[in-house]
């Protein structure tokens, strides 16, 4: 790297981050953006667009460690809110509102929640300080060479005056491409041309809506601050994320039908639909405003992106959403991101032949991000209706206690596998299916005991007088069905 | 269509096709073209990126006939050569070279050899004859905004020395703008942006070559001129096509490991393995040529491209390859392009509402462009390997004498309703599945009477003393492992 000229393309985390990982190796790094920098105040904020607030959790801010900064990793770390938990809203039997937290780790490690403006400006500002890094915004890529490694962007701020014969549009050439320009990225486009790329985009039956909740009369969080608060309603759900502001960035998640059925209604019923499926909400956000924030705020859809190869050559490699976006359940989107930013700058710190190098990057991050796609899709479903299930409850009870107090089996849940270690997506997966096989035959094994050995009498008694009497028959129930 | 004005983006057979149809509907047309007008001398042929010689069949023809402009359809037939059915060449077991006739149709219907640019330049010289069409060739699309329907294109000719002043790109607006720009379709590209649109593109491992068969000494083809030959060879195949001038368009197509092998290997190698592999072809080709060819053309890759919808409100719409690129071992690529042309229409003809008729259009095309797309892959296992198997002639021939002699059955072969008739390939698909059930119904119960019946002794006289008695044999086996 050092001594070579790399291009960045799109000045996300992402991309901000390749950008460092580049010019921390010597490389002249030149960072193209097609949109205005957003620490300009004039800068029309992304909110609406992209989501607000992100899940940063270990796998992003590992990304951050490796870069040996550990003044940056800080000043990200104290701006972000930790959630220790999940916490569910729900109505009870006799109508009272209930909230249930679910922690997300057994050894108390948790998500944080972190504004996408504030963790991208604090790279934007390391990398203003660089002598090795030029920013470029407002300038939007228009096609690219890769065999002969250059790239064309048009400069789309006409309104700078004291440059009245500027050129329209600029040649940059580079021994280094990254794209790190988003689902809809250009760079992959253009790439398209050369590599021969499967490619696989798919809308999920989804749309989302963001909410900001107000902070209380008196200046405080509405609701924990030190949650992700969820109010599952089975094919639809809401979240709530922490704001540093003491305001909370919500999302209204659900069916295409759903929305255009709640669109096509009167006001009112936005607010009984609110008042029905996510209690409490409308006590923390007024119904005016919250029908004024559905009316104005758009209704975005959900992509899930797959490809292969993420390289062309020893040219060009995409990263983030470019190389595979995905639906937001999981919290994976970013931080998956901002590790495939490790994960390929260890392949170049590794391999000397960069086409060798970009390839082993391409075989190793294809299957993990086809993966973490998979896993936050089916996320989704746990989200919205899993989380209330005594059998899913009781699973994650057991995991939780054998990962605790029998350290040595190895056990954890997925879910702390992929949000608090570093472990690649696709083991991750093979040791989650490993025991939930191993699970299964013990319940089933324990099911047939109880049916048929000469424990029945001494499980009869268990039975008659435990007081998780019912969540063992269900779950045996369970077990047996499937 | 009348007075509206309808932008064409690409000029190839299907786009000049859409722009004839909304020309007779008194459409202000405008066709922009990314490359020069192939009618002029100095215009580099597209020869060996894209193939030369098309097989066109019913369903081109009749999207030529529903023009209504008969003058026009026989100026391309006459242009056409017949090609009745395939040529399968093989070498017999002492191993001399064999040439076997499997005529397409049992009504004598046949496929037509035709010249991409001869076919092209019919349709665009009889484009230049109408007042309400103005084709635009080096037009390179580089945006469009499909809510407020305009679209930006480069003007790529900048040798242009008459118009100095010429601007470098132009601003056009339209009411509809049909892309019809190829596999990698920029109209896609721009209308990702506002459809929903899952897409899948897939690289068959797969790539092809194209050769050139001289005409004889004597200045007649090579070998027969009213077939489509195949030399299949299990995981590959050469064929050929008769171009008007005599001399044959051929393709080798196989595997990118056959290809690396053939690339890495001494000239004598490739000559070699066409002698073993294309028996007869180095008489017609002579080896020098054949090493200089294979060197000299690219090797190219083959896309499978599905998506939906094929339209976003009532302002673009996309066909042809941009739509559904499909791999060429059906024959279909073209001839589904200009069918699309004319389903469109039919819809748009039909249906008063522009987004309701481009709604209904994306409802049948795609479950139809899926359909073909699958089968063209699948005919590429027939082409290269079970052409020369005796249970799938077996079956051919069965269907064939059901086809002619029962024709109250309504029985007829894929092939033939695909190639021949204008069912809809959903269609085709559903009424192959039924007869391909019935077949295997009744083989197996003339197999379970062989075995069990009292017709017993009856089918072991036939079997001592049919000369069919190991094709029946065969396909009981066959049908029985089914």
């Amino acid at each position: 790297m050092n001594g070579k000229k790399v291009v960045v393309v799109g000045a996300g985390p992402v991309g901000s981050l390749a950008a460092l990982y580049a010019a921390s190796r010597g490389a002249a790094v030149e960072v193209y953006e097609l949109r205005s920098d957003l620490r300009n105040a004039d800068t029309t904020p992304l909110n609406f667009t992209k989501s607000i607030n992100l899940a940063l959790s270990e796998r992003g801010i590992n990304a951050l460690r490796s870069t040996g900064n550990n003044e940056l990793l800080e000043t990200v770390l104290e701006q972000t809110i930790p959630m220790h938990g999940r916490m569910i809203h729900t109505r009870s039997a006799t109508g009272s509102l209930t909230e249930q937290s679910q922690l997300y780790d057994v050894h108390g490690r948790f998500q944080r929640s972190v504004d996408r403006g504030v963790l991208n400006g604090v790279l934007l500002n390391h990398l203003d300080s660089l002598p090795n890094v030029t920013l470029h915004f407002q300038h939007k890529m228009t096609g690219a060479d890769f065999r002969k490694r250059r790239a064309w962007f048009e400069i789309t701020d006409r309104t700078d005056s004291s440059h009245p014969n500027r050129p329209r549009e600029i040649e940059v050439d580079f021994n280094l491409l990254i794209g790190a320009d988003g689902a809809h990225s250009t760079t992959r486009y253009h790439m398209m041309k050369y590599a021969r790329m499967n490619y696989h985009q798919e809308y999920i039956d989804c749309l989302w809506c963001e909410f900001t909740m107000p902070p209380t009369q008196s200046g405080d969080f509405a609701i924990s601050p030190n949650h992700l608060h969820i109010w599952p309603a089975g094919s639809f759900m809401f979240i709530a994320l922490p704001n540093l502001d003491k305001s909370f960035v919500c999302t209204l998640f659900g069916p295409v039908e759903m929305f255009v059925h709640l669109e096509d209604s009167p006001d009112a019923e936005l607010v009984a639909f609110f008042d029905k499926h996510f209690p409490g909400v409308t006590n923390h956000i007024p119904p005016s405003d919250l029908i004024a924030q559905f009316k104005r705020n758009p209704h975005l859809p959900l992509i899930n992106i797959k490809c292969s190869p993420h390289h062309f050559g020893d040219s060009v490699v995409i990263l983030g959403d470019a190389a595979n976006a995905m639906v937001p359940f999981y919290g994976q989107g970013m931080n998956a991101g901002m590790e495939s930013v490790r994960v390929l700058f260890s392949k170049l710190d590794a391999i000397a032949d960069r086409t060798a190098a970009l390839a082993s990057y391409t075989e190793e991050r294809t299957k993990d991000a086809h993966v973490v796609a998979d896993l936050a899709l089916g996320n989704y479903i746990e989200m919205r209706s899993s989380v209330t299930s005594r059998l899913y409850k009781l699973r994650k009870y057991i995991e939780e206690r054998l990962d605790k107090y029998v350290p040595s089996l190895g056990w954890a849940t997925q879910y702390s596998r992929i949000s608090f270690s570093n472990m690649r997506y696709s083991e991750v997966i093979k040791h989650s299916q490993r025991q939930k096989r191993i699970l299964t035959a013990v319940l089933l094994a324990m099911a047939a005991a109880v049916f048929t050995g000469p424990a029945a009498a001494l499980w009869l008694y268990v039975l008659r007088h435990s007081q998780h009497r019912r969540r063992i028959l269900y779950l045996m129930i369970q077990e047996v069905k499937w």
